[in-house]
């Protein structure tokens, strides 16, 4: 066991009258408290119970974080295992996963002694020791498997370096030191070993519900297949429910990882396919073979979803997923996303998803709506776009026409953009009043979808609307990017999951085909340039041939939030609701939420910048 | 004089090593600092010479405001004279002079004892003692003429609650309790007397050049009229200068007051009448009197401007401004603004500006040019708008053009807006790349003009670009506001002082009439709407004809955004520089400046929100 190394304190002087005086004890005594408390908790060893969720940081699995957080104390507790510790890591947090403007805890060792320290990287990637220490050390253990780290950080610490844990995706960054170093400032974190892996850090605080005694449980797992030896591949394969498979409710389920390949596993979904047909083909294989069947296509009622370090997902004690019964296809169709950037051979994999069921239906089937903007072309984004808003929304008439007077309660949600998308959010206003986050992603990745347990149930009435905002960056894009179902176009959805099931399964909007068509002739007369606005030529074509001016680019914004919209209120994706869906005004805001103020943490409040000296004894090599 | 209650200071207690303590024991220790540095500086009496700048707060000058400003504390001292005191008063400060959402420091009686606090006002217009007390108590002193109250305010305090104290205007605000009450929240702030003044609080440090030994006087002055009983008058007077007056170079001017008329004399301006005439008729009354001669619409050159709270103007070392001798007209028009809301009748006032001036003219000519838009109704502020911004430009090719290669330095600048004028800035960009703050009032107010040196003297060189931004609130409006000379037509004008003198008199701009009527054009067939686009028809009309919508108000201002300008590059204001000034590119600018971070102020650092018990003896009544 490591001991630790503690400062020598001063004697502790009786205050005077002069402010600075008083100013420099304060700060001397909470560096010595500091020291105490770090002493204090090592003796305490981290036990695996304290951190129940987990993921593996490299796809080599040399370093595992574990993590629990505490809402009373607004604080989330970390603890690294570093398998095979060099000479120290970084691990840290930064808006989409990059070194540049990152706030770090840097453990280090110039070959002699150990460090631990908060630090923070500029625009330009060089690492600066923080002046206010947020990654507060809580002890190291050497183990059997390698040497544990433990330390704690707040939520929000009002330090403008500091990273503001937000409840969505966190991005994590990591990299492992190989060679001694001799000062945090002589770290080249360009030339380190490192990388990125996204959680939701925040996981909510959800009592488990109580399970039927009579649960069954059904794996649908890949069939020990080897894992292609390339860096992204979505495998398919088809599962079948047994003959005159009655109706259950799924209650439960969670991941079945095969042992070893915990980095390679990134995210995994079952979907049920269409009743429409009687049979489908079976198929293992990749999804973007040529030998995959189109049927499977039709494939895509998500019965479950999985991503790295999301834990089993529990239904609302009164619902449950209903699958099996007639109407109910028999076929399944896992998809599992495998990641494998250090191009591994030969791996065999048998991952998959375990459904617990029942047979005993609860009071209400759940069911999922999807929320945001129709797969149309008439909602863009111009290229060269930092962070370019699409709105999508379901009216206060389509809620009214389509809910039960009681209401339904939304429990879980699914954010979905292609690969352009930022950020999601979902909004709930009612009478012109914006009154709840549904739920919201700050730092949203397509990389990264998930279902999501909301940390509320939210209650939707007749008379609500929900407002889905997608932010898109197309810096990189030189043409427009167009709404669809390419990988290259976009789209806005939240599939929220919600009971009792309605027959409202889409609620989503797009701008008034018509109001676009006076967009491209005015860009037309203003500009003096042809855009062809013949109907004939198609929405993306018209699109395409605009000169993304400032103006043009403004004018479309001013567009979107402006122009009337085309309603889909709809039974399933090709039934609507009887009504009057085209031209709709857009829903009007009189007020909008407060942006949450964070809050700095209690005491213990800030901590002077210096870094703590370690004693971890031989390090491995 | 007056005594001050000290609290009883607790004893020392020895630190332990628990934070909390160490924490209270910290702002107990600030409380009782606090409390004994109050003790101190009491014994000091406030001397005038302290405060060097001074404006009577109320119409009937019962409150007198002194202050100072320390750049290095970053920090105001305040003293105000209460000539007759009953049960307290407020000052503070506010965004536009509102009661509402303001940051006060209030003294109140009870009757018995007097207290002093940091109080804010909240939307409501209710009273609450602030959180930290920013408005510093230094003492309090009974005089013959009345009770002095000195207290000091850092510029910025990082309290949310709290007023920013930045360059430009700030509205003052104050009021006077008539009677006592109990605690602070008794305060109705909605039923005392009180009003507001605005001051420039941060008089910049300038060191006052040396002045020539053969310096003469001119008093331009009113003869002894009588100030009009009613609120407002503009009050014409027409000077002359004598006969064969040679060039001369003014190097200073300032106020002549009539003592008594402190509170009423609000501003005063010395404008030179043009050349063109040989004679100007003799006049002496209100300015918009029928019976005003209208030669006097051509005397608009200034020579001289001074408003409330402001001191003497002087010019740099290196220049003066040239009147007199061949080409400069014999006529001033002086202007005093009479601000008499208590209706006083019957008060005489002979006020005026002292003008300096010396016949060994100085190296240079000081000059005065003007930037931001040209007065026409292409640039327009649609109805309804909190802040619409107009942006007038000097580009770099005028500058190229008009200035010499060694540049031109400014040193002051007056800033000129119509009546839904709120902000104005000026920025200097160079390659591109913003540079410097020129001028910028982020409280300005219309009824608030004066001549301000810069805390900076600004250097100009060819090729630098002068941006002009003006920001506008037309809520109170139903109608468009477009540019012209009316006084409900708006303008963005930044006169600035400088020399070495050229011939560049007017670098202003407006949008291309062209783009304009493409504006006309595509918002008649964008809303279906008759908006009239014949060329017949004047731009006030088919402005006036558009549907304000969100889409038409956003276009505007992408168009302004975005079309080219055509730009006044001017010799004087009917003669323009040879070049192309139609279809200019408007200034791109690829790095705008910071916005500055207001730091918190060093220690004495936050106060605990405890009001402080005075001892101001007998409260006259």
């Amino acid at each position: 066991l490591p001991s630790m190394q503690t400062s020598s304190s001063k004697p502790c002087p009786c205050p005077s009258f002069k402010l600075r005086e008083v100013a420099s004890m304060y700060f001397t005594m909470i560096a010595v408290f500091l020291v105490i408390l770090v002493v204090a908790l090592q003796g305490s060893a981290p036990r695996g119970t304290y951190f129940p969720y987990k993921v593996p940081l490299d796809p080599q699995g040399l370093l595992e974080l574990s993590w629990n957080v505490s809402y009373p104390e607004q604080a989330v507790y970390f603890q690294i295992l570093n398998r095979d510790l060099k000479f120290g890591l970084l691990f840290g947090m930064s808006d989409r996963g990059e070194f540049e403007n990152a706030d770090l805890a840097v453990l280090w060792s110039d070959g002699h002694s150990s460090y631990f320290g908060d630090a923070w990287s500029d625009a330009k990637g060089h690492l600066h020791m923080d002046s206010q220490q947020d990654y507060q050390l809580l002890g190291a253990q050497s183990a059997p498997e390698g040497l544990y780290i433990l330390f704690r950080r707040a939520f929000s610490t009002c330090d403008p370096k500091d990273y503001l844990i937000e409840d969505g995706t966190v991005h994590l960054i990591y990299g492992i030191l190989e060679k001694p170093v001799h000062s945090l400032q002589a770290i080249n974190i360009s030339a380190i070993h490192r990388g990125l892996q996204r959680v939701q850090l925040l996981k909510p605080n959800i009592t488990i519900p109580e399970l039927p005694s009579n649960m069954k449980t059904m794996e649908i797992t890949v069939p020990n297949v080897v894992i292609p030896s390339q860096e992204t591949t979505y495998w398919c394969y088809m599962a079948e429910l047994p003959d005159s498979f009655p109706k259950h409710h799924i209650v439960m389920y969670e991941p079945v990882i095969t042992a070893g390949n915990e980095a390679l596993v990134h995210h995994m979904e079952v979907f049920q396919c269409t009743a429409e047909f009687d049979s489908i083909p079976r198929y293992n294989g990749p999804c973007d073979s040529k030998m995959k069947p189109d049927q499977l296509n039709y494939c895509r009622h998500v019965l479950a979803a999985w991503a790295m370090g999301a834990q089993a997902f529990y239904y609302p004690e009164e619902a449950g997923l209903a699958f099996g019964g007639p109407g109910s296809s028999r076929y399944l169709r896992l998809e599992v996303h495998y990641h494998n950037p250090l191009v591994f051979k030969g791996r065999r994999d048998s991952s998959g998803i375990r459904l617990y069921y029942t047979a005993s239906l609860r009071r209400y089937d759940a069911g999922i709506m999807e929320l945001g903007l129709v797969y149309t072309p008439v909602m863009a984004v111009p290229p060269g776009e930092a962070a370019f808003v699409l709105t999508g929304y379901c009216t206060d008439k389509c809620t009214q026409r389509a809910l039960p007077a009681a209401g339904i309660r939304i429990f879980a949600s699914q954010l979905h953009t292609h690969l352009a998308g930022r950020k999601v959010v979902t909004v709930l206003s009612r009478d012109g009043r914006e009154r709840q986050v549904v739920n919201a992603d700050g730092h949203y990745s397509p990389h990264f979808q998930e279902i999501r347990m909301l940390k509320e149930v939210v209650a939707v009435f007749p008379g609500d609307e929900l407002i889905t905002a997608c932010t898109y960056n197309t810096e990189d894009r030189s043409q427009v990017t167009v709404g669809g179902f390419g990988i290259m176009e976009e789209m806005c959805v939240n599939y929220v999951h919600y009971y009792p099931q309605t027959q409202l399964e889409l609620c989503k909007s797009a701008v008034d085909p018509g109001y676009l068509h006076r967009y491209f002739n005015l860009v037309n007369r203003f500009n003096d340039e042809e855009v062809c606005t013949c109907p004939q030529v198609s929405v993306p074509q018209q699109f395409s041939s605009i000169p993304w001016n400032t103006f043009n680019r403004d004018v479309l914004k001013s567009l979107y939030s402006f122009a009337p919209i085309s309603m889909h209120c709809n039974k399933s994706s090709a039934v609507r609701f009887p009504g009057e869906w085209e031209k709709q005004p857009l829903p009007s805001i009189t007020k909008t939420l407060r942006e949450p103020v964070p809050h700095c943490p209690p005491a213990p409040g800030p901590h002077p910048a210096v870094s703590v000296p370690l004693k971890l004894g031989k390090i491995k090599r």
